[in-house]
């Protein structure tokens, strides 16, 4: 096992930005410090810092797929902003919705291309 | 909307390599002659055909994801030996199953590792 | 296998009518125009189009049950109105959902049995 | 509510014929007396009762819809052996389950058909 | 099997006290009133109320589990006031939620975690 | 947030045994060192050691419940030699099986209450 010296901490900044990350962390203190804690060192200090071996792109194009197939929808939306702040492209992220039909239907890839271009709105009009 | 002429059958062939892409079309057709025609054509031809738009080895963890999440392991096998064939390091697949751990828990995860390292044996034993 | 000639636009007409079927069609083109191509054609002209082998009252009360088991209420309301304008009873409807309950457990059935009675009360107030 | 005297063990042996419908009972007794007794005389009597509202060939169609869905894979196989039983066509129950592709994906829809051939293949040695 | 005599209604009425009972039932009868017969009479005559061979703190417990793994969020609200009010803890709770992380992922977790906060937010202002 | 010392992998041992959680360990080690080190240290670290907020016996309640929900069968059967380990009784465990019935419907409750009985049938055997 290598040996990853990152913390959860700075990973899930580099990830969401330092203004998104800090608003995110204090969504999720309010409403129970203890997951807080390990909703950001456990999954970003574990997995996500990892960088090396998965690439970050990679890594949230994954966590998209799984959200579109468990229609976790609030989740979905903060991952798909963590996917551009990455460098993922908005193609690349409608063609991981789109081929996702053959694999969870049409029913939660509607629901997930809704969300998608609610946060392309979001970021047009905040330019 | 680009103009995709790649048809699904040698996308199909592309991805899981001449022998198995036969084997699997061969056991779809046994099993209902609509679901291989609906199975191979429509999702390779119209999704992993835009490999421009999004490359053959993102979009086999993006599978990889769905079906972990799905807990659906014959077809978790058969697109493990896709990512491996398409230059997925087993790394980077390792890497896929690994992060799920915070989006679908621990049994799922563990159960996808098990058909992985059986892919990886047999894969071996084929050497 | 059969020489199945119907479009998919057109049979996705017969099922929702024509000013419903409109609607959802600018949605989905509003969403993405691959998702109203494929979300249209493709189910409707592959599966639908199919009548002589199952009927259309029969289609969509199999829709409806996978539609309540995976949860997606929206899609599920739009079915509904399907179901009904294809000839299916509101007491067939009601019967679906609550032959669910031993199937799919309480919490579906209440949530779908919900968006049921808001679809009548929607075609009852339109009247 | 309507009057529905039909005892949940009759509606159930209609359903599965006879010596199916004690073969299941007794599996379902050797597991536990309750389950048996709860999972025969409530949906049966309950939901299958019902008849007159909904036919038991949409019924059986239903559950084929939410156990493909779920991925129940045993269950499946007793209920398709319910469809036919019923009078559900083979071509009926395979359009059932082609249909679902657009709603649950090509896994769970593949996973089905295997079942679906295996009770045919079943069905025609024992002939 | 133990000689159950306990009421389906008056379990219900124990479990989320007089006036919330009401409401429930009340809600679930301008729905439907089979759904009120079969969601009150069944779970709560044949299971709750054998809390001789489980208590209903325990039970309340499991069915918060359940239903954050399906992610059936107005069920879940539901249920966190029944487990309140049979006598769980706002920690137990608490801890029940925490501890599905690593079975169900963090996703279902942070909204089950927002619907319990609600709950107590709720209960703090009604004081 | 409390100081909880205890260390994972002796709450591992508590909850399954010595030799069981010995044998558990290999399996997770023999499929990925990884698996084995975040699979036990996490969640017998951060969540079963806190068995002061909430009882073991309670806990593994909570995860039958999940893991019936979730039809992941292997994991159910090694958590109901868990439960039985930390003291539930085959009773509680049982009621806690058929309890789900009203929450997930009754295929997964059959095939959940085929691995129990198999758990007891192997405990027989064993003595």
């Amino acid at each position: 096992m290598s040996d990853h010296q990152k913390n959860g901490q700075s990973v899930f900044e580099e990830i969401f930005g330092h203004a998104r990350a800090n608003e995110i962390k204090q969504t999720l203190q309010a409403l129970s410090p203890d997951l807080a804690r390990i909703g950001i060192d456990f999954p970003f200090g574990e997995f996500y810092a990892k960088d090396d071996l998965l690439d970050l792109k990679s890594r949230e194009l994954i966590t998209l797929s799984t959200l579109i197939t468990q229609g976790t929808l609030p989740q979905l939306k903060i991952h798909i902003e963590a996917a551009l702040h990455v460098g993922c492209t908005p193609i690349q992220i409608e063609q991981t919705i789109l081929q996702l039909t053959i694999y969870v239907g049409m029913p939660k890839v509607i629901n997930a291309m809704k969300v998608f271009k609610e946060v392309l709105a979001e970021q047009q009009a905040a330019t």
